[in-house]
Formats: C-alpha cells, sequence, structure tokens
C-alpha cells in the first residue's frame, strides 16, 4: 500500500501585496508532498536540474519522500516559474515560465513503485500523466488528477484520453468551464463525469471546493483567514491532504471522501499562510487537529432547532 | 412578540441570460415578508403607489401580513427598478430607477406595532431607517438592516449613527469591503463590529454567506444549482429566512443565528429558481424542511474519520 505522487519540483518567484519571495523552493509535487507526509509516506515521481538545493531533497527524504523516481540532470537548471498576485487573490499574472530540466521529462517508474495503490498526478502535460499510469502494471486503487487551462488549449485529445483512466479530477471553477463549457459548475461537474472521473472536485479557492458524485454533492468552505499572504500552491496542498488522508486510511467511500475534502482545505489554509512552502514545514500534528475542528465548528449547524 | 419588516414594495423590470421578466412586483420588503411569513406573521412598513396591484395585497394579507404601516399614494407610481445580469450573476446592472410614490416617505408606525420585537430594516436611506427605530417606544429584542454602497457614497455620517443602533448588519462582500476599508472579509467584519452591530452578516451571493460575531464565525454555503434564473431579491429573501426563523424561534443566541443562516440560505435558494417572487409564492412547508435537509447533507462529514 503506498501513494506516488508526480508533478513539478521547481523554484518559484512571487510577488504578492504583501512582499516579493524571490526565489524559493515549489512546484506541484513539492507542495503534494510536503502536505500528503502529515499522513503517509510518499514515493516522489519528478524531475530536477542541478540547481535544487540538496538540503530541500534531504528535508523531502527525512519526512518519508523516496527520491528513488527523481531524475536528476546535473548540467541543467529546474523548473521556473515567477508570477504576480493582485489584491484580488483568485487570479494570477504569470511573468515567466522556463521549463528547463522539465522540457523533456521522461518519467521512468522504478520497480520500488510498483506497489502503487494511490497515485497523485499533479498538473503536467497530460501524454506525460498518461504515460506514469500505463507503467503501472497493476491498476492503483484511486487515481487523482490535476490538469490546467493550458492543456486544454493544446493538448485537448490527449486529456480526453487520460480521464477515461482516471477516478478523481482535481480542477478550479474556471477549469471545470472551460472543459465542460458549462458555466454552472453543477452541469460543468455532470458533464466532466461523462468524460471519465467518477468524482469531479471544482476548487474555489477563497469561496472553498465542491466534490460531485453520482448526483451527490459536497460542500467545504475555504476557512476565513485575515490575510491569505500567498496563495501559490494550495491547490496542490488541498490535493496533497485529499489524497494523503485517502491512502492513509486506505476508505476511497463518498463518506471518506467528503473528509479529505476538509482535510484538503485545512491543509490549504495553512499553506496560503506564509510564502511557498514555509507554514508547511512548521505545522505539527496538533495543529492540522486543531485546523480540522475550526472547520467543524465553522460549518456545524443545530439542525433540531429548525 | 411580533416582527416589523420596513422596505420597499415596488417594480422590477429583470433581464437575465434566462429571459425577461416584463414589470413584476418587487421591492425588499415584498421578498422579506413572502419570505418571513412562512415562520411568524409581519407588520409590514412601506409605501406603495396607485398602481400596486390589490391582487398582490391582498395575497400578502392572506399570509399574515399586517398592511396598516403601508402608504398608498393613490395618485402617484410605486417605486420602479430595472435591471440586467450577466452569466455571472454574482454582479448586475441599473438600468432605470424611478423613486416615484417612494421618494419622500415618512413612515409612520401604527399603534399595533408598539408590540415588536424584531425589527428587520431593508434597504433604504439610513435617515429613514433610523427614523423608524426612533418611532418604536420600547427597544425591540433585535435590530437587523441591510444597507448598500449608494449609501456608504452619499450619506455615510447618517449610516454611522444608523449602525449604533442595530444588533445585526447584513451586507453583500462589496459593501462590507467599501464600509470597513478593509479587502480581507475576516478584518471588514472586524471593523463593521466596531461600528455598532455585534453581529455581522456578510453575504457572497453563490459562494455563501459568514456569520461573524465576537471572534467567532460560522459559514453557510449557497446551494449548487444547476441554473441560477434571476438572483434578484436572492439577499432580502435571505434576510426574511434569518429574522423569521429568529422570531418565530424567539431565541437570539449565536447557535441560533447558525440555524438562522441556514434557513435565509434554503429560502433564498429557491429565490432564484424562478424570476421575482414566483418561486417564494409556491414553496411548501415540506419543501423548505427537505431544502434545509439537503444543506444538512451538503456540508455534514465526519470528523471521527479524520
Amino acid at each position: 500500500m503506498s501513494l506516488i505522487v508526480f508533478g513539478s519540483m521547481a523554484f518559484d518567484d512571487i510577488e504578492t501585496p504583501f512582499g516579493k519571495s524571490n526565489k524559493i523552493v515549489g512546484g506541484a509535487a513539492t507542495y503534494i508532498a510536503w502536505c500528503a507526509t502529515n499522513f503517509i509516506p510518499v514515493k516522489q515521481v519528478s524531475i530536477i536540474g542541478g540547481d535544487f538545493p540538496k538540503e530541500e531533497l534531504d528535508a523531502l527524504s527525512s519526512r518519508g519522500v523516496s527520491m528513488e523516481g527523481v531524475q536528476v540532470k546535473k548540467d541543467e537548471k529546474s523548473f521556473y516559474w515567477s508570477g504576480r498576485y493582485h489584491l484580488d487573490m483568485n487570479t494570477r499574472d504569470t511573468l515567466v515560465t522556463e521549463l528547463n530540466a522539465a522540457g523533456a521529462f521522461q518519467p521512468v517508474l522504478p520497480d520500488s513503485y510498483q506497489d502503487c495503490d494511490f497515485l497523485m498526478l499533479g498538473n503536467w502535460a497530460p501524454q506525460v500523466q498518461l504515460n506514469v499510469i500505463e507503467q503501472l502494471k497493476r491498476r492503483p486503487k484511486l487515481i487523482a488528477m490535476d490538469t490546467m487551462n493550458f492543456w486544454m488549449d493544446t493538448a485537448m485529445s490527449d486529456l480526453e484520453k487520460l480521464l477515461t483512466k482516471v477516478d478523481v479530477l482535481l480542477v478550479n471553477d474556471s477549469e471545470a468551464r472551460q472543459l465542460s463549457g458549462q458555466y454552472s459548475l453543477v452541469k460543468a461537474a455532470a458533464v466532466i463525469a461523462r468524460m471519465g472521473p467518477k468524482y469531479v472536485v471544482i476548487k474555489k479557492g477563497e469561496h472553498g471546493a465542491l466534490l460531485f458524485n453520482d448526483g451527490h454533492v459536497f460542500f467545504a468552505p475555504a476557512l476565513p483567514l485575515e490575510d491569505v499572504f500567498d496563495p501559490t500552491g494550495a491547490g496542490d496542498t488541498f490535493a496533497g491532504g485529499f489524497i494523503g488522508h485517502l491512502a492513509r486510511t486506505k476508505d476511497i467511500s463518498f463518506e471518506n471522501m467528503k473528509t479529505a475534502i476538509i482535510v484538503g482545505s485545512a491543509m490549504a489554509s495553512f499553506c496560503v499562510e506564509k510564502f511557498g512552502t514555509n507554514r508547511l514545514r512548521e505545522i505539527t500534528k496538533p495543529d492540522i487537529d486543531s485546523r480540522i475542528q475550526q472547520f467543524v465548528d465553522l460549518v456545524n449547524f443545530d439542525i433540531a432547532l429548525v
């Protein structure tokens, strides 16, 4: 029973109304791993350049992240992204994207990864995400994936093929609308489910997240925070909490997915409190438990009074 | 023990991506009354012209709305508003506003209204809202009010004076931001609470509503609907459900306010399903009970699994 996390490990350079991060460690798989290791060890699949900090790799290893599936291109640079947020943290401008080492990534799954029961595919070209699935000799119990508008514009047929192979799609609201051609998120989720994923998770940033499955719907709010300091990685952290909880409990029922959505929301609420992965590095099990209790208090009401 | 509802009774002319309403009955106090009478009788305070339909007044009377405080200006026309929504139903363009009879409204509370324990002040000039409060010889158990950006631009000192006299302010997110000068809704609520209202309700349309009180926060989602057909009056219907539940249960604790927020959200989810008050006219007690159960299912999760 193990969890594979696939996605980018990168450098980010972030500007928000609260300040500048300068060049820091980022990437979908980095956030997912920092988050999911609170619940279960992770087998990482990614690619980095020779400039990726050894201390970061050591820190992840010591948290229980296997690096056997992480390719190191010594003479190349790591993926680099630079972006700017405005007061409305739900949208951002990309300033620079340099693929570098990630440009021609051909993932190779080590034999030791073949016991995979849970697979989390972070955002990447759908053809490469599909390649990871196809390398597994036994289908995992649950495959979840993220994607983005860019692939809908440039690789829609690959994406459609991939969607038939996965159980859970996690996307944000604008991505769900583009993928489905529906403005209503209820209708969008129904259209997407017909494309393959039985479970559709639509993330609405500060407005929470919706889980759709077979006519049922569950809603988790985002925690109302005094300030969202840096939303970078919040979606990946959400995915890490979601898949981490499912992999730890080995229960993929709709009921347990609800709880997984709350765990994801709680973890994302930490992520946005500081730049990059900084907050995720600090938090402890009691912090997480107390944050999840805040979500209980946030939405619980007494139906008997109605 | 009674509930007074103050606000406009009007004609609306609405255009949405789904169609045109033509001239139909609307106005804050109309929506609030149609909604709140599911829970408790209403004593209405408003003003209408000679053109307001007798059938509408009869329909409201037969639901338990006292019309003694509604002035009829026989030779004038009723307040008229025309507006257009786009695909994003959270914003709208006002096309026409004609105050007509409402222009010089001086409300006069009948003696029979002096037993008021719950007062809901729909959006109007704050000076006139204040005048209603000042006519009550005994302070109600709870005073709730709505307002809008227009009064912050044009009558801020009146609004500030009024805010010191009320218990609950219900505003939408952009209004909360303008009133407080804070972008973060958590900070906005704290600033507004210092202006007077112990309870601050911030409505976020399709993204739900937040209730703040003394460092506590509660969140109610909006029901995910296939289509929001017409959002006009949803905020007023929310207010009607909120105050109606509180007045019926006579319990103004924070715990019961949470339930009142859910009741308001459930009622608003009906309102948006058809033009104007059409859906509110149809629904029955079993419809309401079943809708509230949908809210329970929407947010309930099993903490024991975490």
